[in-house]
Order: C-alpha cells, then structure tokens, then sequence
C-alpha cells in the first residue's frame, strides 16, 4: 500500500518505520531541511539494544498529489488548524487517520471532506531523539475507530495496514476509545510533567498514587465508566507498563515545546463544566502546567 | 542582655548576628563541630554587597547553665519534640521565645513549665550557604506575642531585644499572628517547591496567579480573616516583596532535607477536616510535597 504519512515527529517517524517494513511510506514533514535530512539518511530506530535505519519511498516538506491509500495524520493536535489548508487539497477518496491525543480535534474532522475519516489511539512508547532518530521503548498496539464512512471498507483497510508486530486493533466505538487513553493522560500528563518524574513513580510512591487517586475522582466523574476500580487499576497498569518512560507532557516542558494541555485538561474542564462537576484538583495542574508553558516555551 | 539562640539554621544564625551587635549572644548548634567552627571564624553575613563578620560570646552543643534573659528557639517545628529534654533543663524564670513556622508546635509550648513562653513569626528574608554563612537577602521585622506569662515583663523584654535595624513589632493576639503567616506560607510554599520558581512568579505569572487564587479559597474558608480581598493582597504583596527568593520549602527539597510540609499544610489540613471544610488543592499539593520529600529525602 501507498501510506502517507503527516508529521514527523515521534509518532510520525515510529509508523515510517514500521509500516514501511511493508508499505510504501511518503513522508511529509514541517521543513524542507528535515525531508531533505530522512530522505538522504532514512530514519534511525532504536529499540533494546538494535537500532536499524529506515528508507522512506520519499520525504518531502508537502502532498505533491500522490495517489495514496491512506494518509495518517500524525501532528499535535493544537497543529490541525494549521493544517486545514493542506488537508483540503488531499483528494476526498483517501482515508485519512488521525492520530491526536485527547478529544479536541473532533470538531475539525467535522469539517473535513473526506469520506473514510478515522481515529486512532496510540499505544505505543516512543521519543524523538533527533530529527531523523527515535527510540522505541516498548511495543503496543494501535487502536482504530471509524469517524465517518464505510465499516467495511475500514475494516479491510485496518488489515491491510497491520505489519507483524505492529498490529491494528479494530474499535466500535471511536468515543470510547478516545475517552480510554484521556482518562489515562488526564492522570498521568499533568503529575508527571509537575513533578519530573518517570511514570512508575505515580503507582509506587504511596503519596503520589494517593494523589492520582483524588485526580481520578475528578476525572471518572466527568468521564465515567461501567467499573470503576477496573478503570484505575487500568491507569496504574499503563503506569507500571511505561515506569520509565517520561511522558509527552514532561518532555513539551523540557524541551521548551508547548504542551497538550488543552486538548487533555482544557478539553476535560470544558466536559466538565457542559457536565455542572467541579474539578478543583483538574483546574490548579490545568493552570500549573500552562503556568510554566509560559515559563519555559518562547 | 544575654541571650541563648538554640539552632544554627539560617533564622538562628541571623538572629545570633543581628541581636550580637548589642547583646551577649549563646549558640547553640546541633553538633559540636559546626559550634567549633563558629568559635574560631564567627559567622559570615552577607547583605548587599558588604560580608561582616559577627561574633558570639560563646557556642556550644548545648546548653551548660548560663544565666540567660531570654532563650530564643530556633529549630524547625519537627525538631522540636527532640529538644523536650534539653528545654526541661533551662530554670523556668528565663522566658523562651519560639520562631517556629505553622502552629502545630503550640500543643508542644503547653506541656512546658517555663512561666514566660513568646511566640515570634519572622519577616526577614535569609538564606544559610554554608555551616557558618548567610545571605540576608532582604530585611523585615520579628514580630511577637505572650503565648504565656506576663505582658509588662513582656513588653520590657521585647523592647529590651530590639536592636536598630532588627525591630521587634509587639502583637496583642498570638494565634492571629501566627495564622496571618500561615496563610502565606500555605500559598507560597507548596507552589513555589513544586513548581521550583521564586516567590514573584506566583503574583507576576497570569496562570500560577489564578492556581494560587484558587489555593486561597480553601485556606481563606479553612483560616478566615476580616477582609477577604485584602487579605490576598498582603499573600502577593510578600510575593512582590521576595521575589527573587527561594521559599524555605523549595530549598529543602532541593537540598533533600525534610520540609515542613507537616507544620503548615497538614496543620491546615486537620483544622479543616475539624471544621467540616474540604480542600481537595491543598490535599493535593499537600500529597505530591510528601511523595516528594520520599524521593529527595534519605
């Protein structure tokens, strides 16, 4: 299959990788500078103690009019408006992915033409290390929902894209689905990129569970679920499962980057107040972290 | 005068410089060895762009039976039920004058048998370097309250203290003093230590500003005052004030000392609870301090 893919960042470079294992990759990045830099080096993957280079069909700074079979859209969420344009000139027939944390982006898939519109979720751990250069810390898989279009169709899409060891999970439903991985970022993004920790820290330090704890109150209560002690137990389990690894938002910050803090706590304080719960904990890291983006990010 | 300072921190080391420009001062340290070293090279005090050197009539590891007219308590308020012994040990005529933070060790002042028991809240700004060295960063006043005893020797005292430069402000209610402090030390804090930013970015930052507005609803509703508005006002006029400081609990996490996490978040934390008053942002903050203090603190 022909798969382009937008953005170039973590996500973007982890699915090159991986998808071009069987796929033909075209890669859109932000510069010329760094389709120019991929396309003359490829992209270097680390994973354990292996890192292997990978070779993209072509790397280019926009869509020149390939004829593609899906187009992933793998840029921060608070970077669509941007791109509104460019996605316009992509034909209607291709299926495009978006790949966005939490649930801000909807309204924009709305407004797009497209016929097959589909969401995905991420499960996967990986970080950027330089332009063309990521490490891949552990393996997941990649939850797909459809947004608009043929179920079918999707459904042979979701098989087609899948390659050994990066596999496609089929979801029914695309809401759910979103509101799974929110609840878990809603937890672990704000404590971790406040406190500087790896994610472990939050279900082995008994005062920082306990306050992942109250936080999850808020958060069940705006999002809620059918079990409740199961959907924490699933927090800390995606805790233990990436104890070392230092999330997105926590990287953002360090690294000077604006952070996600509105598609993740913006987004939930806006259901909140839709919903009349009040969420004291959720508001003070909202204003915390966009506190110290206004700090640290020029 | 002569007056005993027990504790070598940076209170009791300020207060052992200041006050020995005109009274007769007795250090006691915790060790030995940092007595030794302030008997041989005094103790360096630097502010603005001029060090002096001051010296104290005698330092020691404890007290050995001096005549004192006043014992000045300068440990952390956690310190305190350690040094019960010691304290059994001073005659019961020489008044004790306490400068601890929060109120948790008035219940300690209680059990003791001395008839004149002061308690002080400082305003000045210091900051201990090294064993022997401070930084004065920035001048205010002490200001003090009977806790127990008589009011006229008390006010003789007080003026009898009081050295030029280094005022002593009498006050009429001691638990309103200490609350007055407590309130600002509940906003500055935990939010300072956490976010790791000096005390005006709290009144300078728009996003920290409206987090410690919000943290202010609970200690205001926990600790009442006169004037609601006013009262936040002096919470950022202090900020303005110290600015560029370091809040003391900022440095003990980063120094991987204890904080006093205990004496003024979860004194307030029980006072609400024994008034009915949730305050889910100061359990929190209250929370990640504590988890905090278990990673940096051996």
């Amino acid at each position: 299959m022909k798969i382009g893919i937008i953005g170039a960042g973590s996500i973007g470079l982890l699915f090159a990788c991986c998808l071009g294992e069987r796929h033909d990759i075209y890669l859109y990045c932000r510069t010329e500078e760094q389709a120019a830099k991929i396309g003359k080096e490829g992209i270097l993957l680390r994973e354990g103690e292996r890192e292997i280079r990978c070779r993209v069909r072509r790397s280019a700074a926009g869509y020149a009019g390939e004829d593609l079979d899906c187009l992933i859209v793998a840029v921060k969420s608070y970077h669509l408006p941007a791109l509104a344009g460019e996605l316009k000139k992509i034909p209607g027939r291709i299926p495009l992915l978006f790949l966005q944390n939490g649930m801000g982006h909807l309204p924009f898939l709305e407004g797009l033409p497209h016929r097959t519109l589909i969401l995905g979720s991420v499960e996967h751990g990986a970080m950027r290390t330089e332009a063309n250069r990521l490490h891949l810390k552990g393996r997941g898989v990649t939850r797909v929902a459809l947004f608009r279009g043929d179920r079918e169709f999707f459904a042979r899409l979701a098989k087609g894209l899948e390659v050994p060891g990066f596999p496609f999970l089929v979801e029914d439903d695309a809401e759910e689905m979103l509101v799974r991985k929110l609840r878990v970022n809603l937890i672990i993004n704000p404590l971790t990129a406040l406190l500087q920790i790896p994610n472990g820290k939050l279900a082995e330090n008994p005062d920082f569970y306990q306050a992942a704890r109250k936080l999850f109150d808020e958060v069940f209560a705006i999002f809620p679920a059918d079990g409740r002690e199961e959907t924490i137990r699933h927090v800390m389990q995606v805790c233990r499962n990436t104890a070392g690894n230092r999330s997105s938002m926590w990287k953002d910050l360090a690294e000077g980057r604006r952070t996600e803090a509105e598609a993740i706590l913006g987004y939930a304080l806006e259901k909140g107040k839709e919903r009349g719960i009040r969420a004291p904990i959720l508001e003070t890291l909202y204003l915390l972290i966009k506190g110290l983006e206004r700090e640290k990010v020029e």
